[in-house]
């Protein structure tokens, strides 16, 4: 980490990092605009077009719009060292219609999306702004994506595409988002979700009792879902997030659906715990004279890096010398991808803290923001060499 | 019942049964009018303001629109007999909105609520011209109603507000619907509906992971309430019509509701199934860590007029003597308020015969759809005496 701590010094790279610093309010103010752009998940055209100009102003090649709807861009390196792979997602899981229109109080920045994940994408644009003006030359390429799908049934659409394109071209990957300064996140906690559809032939409460009934086989296996034995470590969880089914009161349910989470950091565990599940819901449909229909609405494989790899060690080190806590953690993110092929990856925080994630009062507190965009670039310099 | 059959001779009743007979199309004519004046529970107002200037067509006493939004009128008798009391409800179950325009192929009449109960409204009405067209006087006075409520969550209330004003002046009620024409309904089937909503402390999936869920709770309830064991005689049974709960599929649930219907032909057996059904919640929600709250959305108490009642006796004789196919059965209808309170009450169909009640598919064919109408005459004449 010596090493690291001497790139640092680096006439080019040091004066990159000044530059971040003097250039903090222009790096927030790129994150109000884009935060105020809005990007639903499947809907992130728009601040996708928005993004691509930056990239091309930016001086970026290649510069694109993939068929997943990614951004995409390359920083050419002097030759001869690693390619690294940079993201930041574009999407909210905010609706069409919310209120994007950011509220400012000093460094407090209040609006929905504002930290997950507009800091992060302006943060990556910032490091790109801060490389070109200190000179930095990096020594592999730099694959840059403001990426689609990161939030809810995006699965992880857009980083599943960028993955499989440039993993023979680079040796490992940093995701950022908005929300998680705190945290290297190194386990790639995996989730396989379903749509049930509980089917039955139904009829009148009455004239039809006890006919099968959807509601009734559901709430059976709901029962039985929710008694399952998972492990705490492997940390293992399983959720019914969302249920709804009939039509009236005195109607016996020909339908009913439910919404299933299961998540694991340990892949094993997880296929495990949907065997089980799934196992569940056949019989109760069975045993109730009905049917169950299964439509897997999300999948993101589990993975880690390993504590050891250099990508985790250099983030610790940079984030030592830059004075911001870097604790190890676990989270479903857009380096889940990335990890479930062993590519080594990360994720950590764009810059300065928000809280209120996924919530209409979510607010970013931009206090030493630039640290980590700082933290970025150190990156990108330390690993793409 | 010979004197039944006496009555039917009379030259002023004999006059009004003819009447109907060379005004079915009339009759018809003012069913389809009335389907077309849409009539949602809770929304009948623009159809009663109809019915009401009807009535006052028709030459009725005391014609008002009540406090529970019935449609109100009296006959008077000669003197000295019984009153008796004769309604059908205004509501249907389809929302604003619903086309309810009638379709006409030859005698079948296509639309929501055409049957169920614009034809026994129009019977009712039609009942009234034939006794002022045959000059015939009833000994007793008819309180006549086009009552509220009858259907979904209306719980019958505009046959409790109009019963509790006339149950001291009627021996008797008779309940027309236009769905029913094959059945005597003498039995009430009672109801008891809550709304259930689950409440628990929630949170995110993963991250919160084993914390109380709303809709784990609620399966648990589902799964023990479907398996309760109920009588088949007295007929008793329940549904779970409909759930919803949680927002989206990684959060764990912090609410969750369900349409709980119990039934019985058995006060006692009803009450015995409620018991057994809260306390599974209550139970369920207290071993789960969270809160159920209970609402009483519909309550139709079960009620009963014995085979060998009068009411029933003549409306078979009738009903045989026009050459109506009268068997008897049990529902839940208007006359469960009267039965519930010990006045006896039939409930039977105003003419002609319906399928597809409930349903967008609603249709009614009217061949002999008269005689219905003479039905509810004849029951008239020989009830108010």
């Amino acid at each position: 980490m010596v090493e690291q701590a001497d790139l640092m010094r680096d006439a080019t790279v040091a004066q990159a990092l000044r530059w971040i610093d003097a250039h903090t309010d222009q790096i927030v103010g790129e994150a109000i605009r884009i935060c105020e752009i809005p990007a639903p998940t499947f809907e992130e055209a728009e601040r996708a077009a928005y993004v691509r100009d930056r990239f091309v102003q930016l001086g970026l090649s290649d510069v694109t719009i993939d068929a997943a709807g990614n951004v995409r861009g390359r920083r050419p390196g002097a030759g001869g060292g690693s390619g690294l792979a940079i993201g930041a997602h574009l999407d909210t899981v905010f609706p069409k219609g919310t209120d994007v229109k950011v509220r400012r109080q000093g460094g407090r920045l209040a609006a929905p999306g504002i930290g997950d994940n507009s800091v992060a994408i302006a943060s990556l644009l910032g490091m790109v702004g801060a490389l070109n003006a200190g000179g930095v030359r990096t020594a592999g390429d730099l694959y840059l994506t403001c990426n689609t799908g990161e939030e809810g049934l995006g699965d992880l659409k857009g980083m599943k595409a960028f993955v499989a394109d440039v993993k023979d071209r680079v040796t490992a990957l940093v995701a950022l988002e908005g929300m998680k300064i705190n945290r290297i996140i190194h386990i790639a906690v995996g989730s396989r979700r379903y749509k049930v559809t509980f089917t039955a032939r139904g009829g009148h409460s009455w004239g039809h009792f006890p006919s099968p009934s959807a509601i009734h086989i559901m709430g059976r296996a709901i029962a039985e879902i929710s008694r399952l034995e998972v492990p705490t470590d492997p940390k293992t969880t399983y959720n019914i997030g969302v249920v709804r089914g009939g039509t009236t009161v005195n109607t016996i349910a020909s339908e009913a659906e439910m919404l299933v989470d299961m998540r694991s950091v340990d892949i094993g565990s997880l296929a495990d715990l949907e065997r089980r599940v799934l196992a569940v819901i056949a019989r109760t449909a069975r045993e109730g004279d009905g049917q169950a229909k299964l439509e897997l609405v999300g999948d993101r494989p589990a993975g880690r890096t390993a504590e050891s790899a250099p990508i985790v060690q250099t983030a610790l080190a940079v984030s030592k010398a830059l004075g911001l806590p870097a604790g190890f953690g676990e989270g479903s993110t857009d380096s889940n991808i990335p990890m479930s092929l062993g590519i080594p990856a990360i994720t950590v925080g764009g810059g300065g803290s928000a809280t209120g994630g996924h919530s209409l009062s979510e607010a970013f507190d931009s206090t030493d923001s630039w640290k980590g965009t700082q933290r970025v670039l150190a990156l990108a310099v330390a690993l793409a060499r």
